[in-house]
């Protein structure tokens, strides 16, 4: 069977107020439309067709998964937008049809309407609400189903129906290309819909086989920020949910963020209100402190990293233990049993094992050996204005509290740096190493006064 | 038609066991009272006039609106605290009775209610409660209004009345001094009931006409902590639904703290646990990470203010970078373009186009020219422990690493500072300036061994 | 009456996916099984026996409560489970059997089975649930309890039953012993039942006297870790409501993780995310901003800790300021009027009345006067590689910023020490101290061309 998707995501959004088409804005800090395409490709479909209009070169621009582009120039209804999506794709294809801005329906869904379509039959997404009020009704007669109603054309009976249609729609090809070739815009919006289709169906024969999302939320659109939120929060708790299934202890599931991807290992801990980002390797026993950002980042087992943390693309040995107040910038890779205190930067930075950087200091394009103890306020001069230098510091180095190491420079192992030296020449094993002026005392020193 | 408020203010509120008066505890960031006060503000009364009792100096000294101050010396009831306000009144002035312990009521209710209020009309604020337990009923006769009855005094029949008394009045003043003159305080608590006036009406031939509020939380009082969190919450809620409906996205709309106004752009992202105060400003696309807190400030157009930041009466510069770990103290201004980063703390301080300030510096009281870069570890040390001085530098200076500038100091443009120097003279353009002391170097040092 | 309790703690909790028992996870930073004896203990029982299996060595290990210990090294059921935790209690003990994975029973419940249970009566805890699906139901007859029927055993007409069974039972050691001794294996797990015990004890003339707990959440017990987080969340804000209750402001009670105790003078405000570890007392008037972590510390009247502080066993007086971004770290000892700014660290810290660290500072193993002003960056240069050395810093020293001070050193009142000094050796009063190299200034310096 080949499949072929079509996400229709020509839409404008006005309710999102934004600059933005609607598709772009984020859930989980990906797109509404990624994340469709996403699930559809876990489909292995032949291809997938994005039907754009509004803000057509910003999506092509941001969306870097491998789509077709069909543009739909002119706003003319649902039906028309499938039509627009439609070159390619052949009549024993099995087409799904999905939408940009309905971005949490799961790939088993889709799937369980892929394996209902054939010949005869199309896949409907349809499901059960409450309170259906605004949905086009699900019509059916002896159980099958025969056309779909939208709620100002439906009569009262027709009103308290509960099943509503969720758009999504499996066919095959030449059935939609016949289909659509037929439906009318004679309607108070002079617009084409796609659910037109299935009435026609039915009447040349064809079965509608419904099918039911496992989650209501599977199908809920956005079209306002408002709504985008509490998709993000429903997502959100989802993957908390699989974090806390998988064996991770949440502090809170309600206050923490997934942007990506989080691997886990076993007895991990993250305490209330951690974001992560990018994707993300924590090992095993692993205690991530509150109010910590994790982007793009390895933690390896029986590592602490503690409150108000911010890791970019570093890779954190294992038993270490980071912050309060630490931030680990890209290129930040520490060996095991590393402390990295509060107020300290790291960038681009080997750290060997055992080493410490305690205390207010900035070391970046530096290469640290083992046992190094880095005193507090501690500089890297890595940058002269122009370029970037690199700082080397051997084994059991002592590096002096509010030293400056003015890189290139290399620090021997087993050297000690006077506290308060700015260093400029290397320094050979073993030595101490000092700028220090003498100490000049001026008796009865009078401070000034206030002004 | 000329409008007065009286808002009663005189009670203690035992429960909220604290030392201040129950309308002085805040809720997003402004007394209870403050919150009636400015809505009744809204209608452009003739006069508010309070009505105090318990902490009636603290009161006075806190609220600082234009309002007059009436006295309830001994708390005798609700009817008789009217009567301690209505100095001032004319008959024919529309009178408006609230309460200093029910913040969120809406401009719009009150008008309503001032609305219907005529010589023949009195105008009550009631709601139907699912569990209407506690409150008074409101009784009807063939649909009018013709009392209302007290929890403890109702009948089994009366007390299946949904319909409850919010207390909110409005009336002639001449019906209310004479309606109060009336009303006994023969009953259990021996106080005067401004409810009983509502029987009197009716019996004079008065008509009751009631208004509903919007949301049933307009006329939730305080009486404990508890309470005051809950009010809170639905505020803040309710703060965020307007900014989400005005085209912000929030990354979860229960993690976000307003107190005071936030006038915002387009296409902001305001990320989770972020705590806005005072007046703020944000242009568009301006993007706020997590646990930020924006106090007084203002944003400009595609700035991104990382995790963790703190801004108080700041005024940040457009496409700047700021963050993580930052602190904006007050008289902070940048120009666009400016980067101030990671646990870096500045304080009326102008920072010109493109400059940076990047790691672990103190700024205070300085004035930088364009594309100044200052290295990490830098102090102005503006304080002779006496005065504060000021720090200038100009267009393209480098301050070294770990630089401390001693103010009054002027380091004009393109000068280079070395690293690790402590400068106390002016340095002219294009100047390297430093003070560094050799380095010297000892043999196989021997470090102190542990004791 | 002797009270003894047995623990039942042996289980493994697959669904945990955990290394470590079930017991031990922790629930307000306290094992599930430190909960249940801590309550256990308000009981002053003559004995605990927790019986262990899974981990059983862990667990002994983990927890220091006065218990004993009881293995049961094959999984054959509650009763056997009991059976082996029987040993040295007396036919006349009134025995409570509870569990090690139900945390939050509280103490009046236990109270209330021991107050029903004697030599004719059992006490057994129950509740009605709405969905009472997969819990034994609660057989009566004629009001009499007659058994408990497990949910796979049961007929419709029981599985319509809403009373289930809590599992807690008080009961004599004499007729504990008797009837476990009793019953039987014979069912689909082959294992013995605790609660097969009813039926029997019904049958000898013992009555069953039923309990219900205060909240329904008191007998939920820790399964998954996603039952861990519901009932951690529940437990906070249990523990929130209480702080509000006794008059504590919180800005979000959803946003407060209490990990220990905090006794609470009046008028304290608590902004959102804060967490509270160990044992910590906080005064009058105090304000604690948002995203603080306060561990095991002392906050006396009238003091502010701004947003983003964290306290480690710190003990800070009053009307302190004290942040943001400080880490106050063990023995951090302040008079009143202190003040610690912005990515300030201290430890081991006595700072006197009215001193000042306000920035980007290291003071560790320091004693300092009062009024002292340590300047920007100022860095107590503690550790010399291998020992911790002392500083002491007299009353009105002004240290200027940017500072090193390599203890052992005394700088005595009245000093002033100049920006960007390395002092090493003792400063009598009222001197100024510095290390100055003479500032060199080079023409027209031409910076490094970028590469």
């Amino acid at each position: 069977m080949t499949t072929r998707l079509i996400v229709l995501a020509a839409g404008k959004g006005t309710r999102m107020k934004s600059a933005m088409p609607k598709v772009l804005h984020c859930l989980a800090g990906k797109p509404l439309l990624g994340h469709v395409i996403d699930t559809g490709l876990e489909l292995n479909p032949a291809s997938i067709t994005v039907v754009i209009g509004h803000g057509a070169d910003q999506v092509k621009e941001t969306i870097k998964q491998p789509v077709q582009w069909a543009l739909q120039s002119e706003q003319l209804g649902t039906g028309h937008a499938v039509r627009e999506g439609l070159e390619g794709i052949g009549d024993n294809d099995t087409v799904l049809i999905t939408y940009g801005d309905v971005p949490l329906t799961r790939a088993s869904t889709y799937q369980a309407l892929l394996d209902v379509c054939d010949d005869n039959n199309i896949g409907l997404l349809t499901l059960m609400m409450e309170d259906p009020t605004g949905y086009g009704r699900i019509l059916r007669e002896g159980g099958a189903v025969v056309g779909v109603v939208e709620q100002k054309d439906a009569t009262a009976d027709q009103l308290s129906i509960s099943e509503v249609n969720a758009g999504v729609v499996a066919i095959k090809g030449g059935s939609l290309r016949d289909l659509l070739s037929r439906i009318s815009n004679e309607n108070a919006q002079g617009e084409y819909y796609l659910t037109d289709i299935h009435e026609l169906a039915v009447k040349d024969g064809l079965s509608i086989k419904t099918v039911h999302p496992q989650d209501g939320w599977e199908t809920d659109g956005v079209n306002s920020r408002s709504q985008l939120a509490r998709l993000e929060r429903i997502h959100q708790r989802h993957l908390a949910e699989q974090l806390m299934d998988s064996g991770v202890t949440l502090a809170d599931p309600s206050r923490i963020d997934i942007r990506g991807t989080v691997s886990t290992g076993t007895d991990i801990l993250i305490d209330v209100n951690c974001v992560f980002e990018g994707d993300c390797v924590i090992g095993n026993n692993v205690k991530i402190g509150q109010n910590c950002l994790i982007s793009g980042s390895k933690i390896a087992d029986g590592t602490e990293i503690r409150a108000n943390c911010v890791l970019e693309n570093a890779d954190v040995g294992s038993h270490a233990v980071i912050g309060p107040f630490a931030r680990l910038r890209p290129g930040t890779k520490t060996d095991s049993g590393v402390r990295i205190g509060n107020f300290v930067e790291t960038k681009n930075t080997q750290v060997g094992e055992g080493s410490k950087i305690n205390h207010l200091s900035y070391v970046g394009d530096a290469i640290l050996g083992k046992s190094v103890n880095v005193g507090a306020g501690t500089i890297t001069c890595n940058y002269d204005g122009a370029n970037k230098h690199q700082t080397v510091i051997g084994d059991n180095a002592f590096i002096g509290s509010n030293s400056a190491l003015v890189a290139p420079v290399a620090i021997s192992e087993g050297v000690t740096i006077g506290a308060g030296s700015t260093i400029t020449r290397n320094v050979p094993a073993n030595r101490l190493s000092l700028t220090r002026p003498q100490q000049t005392d001026i008796d009865n020193w009078s401070r000034p006064a206030k002004k």
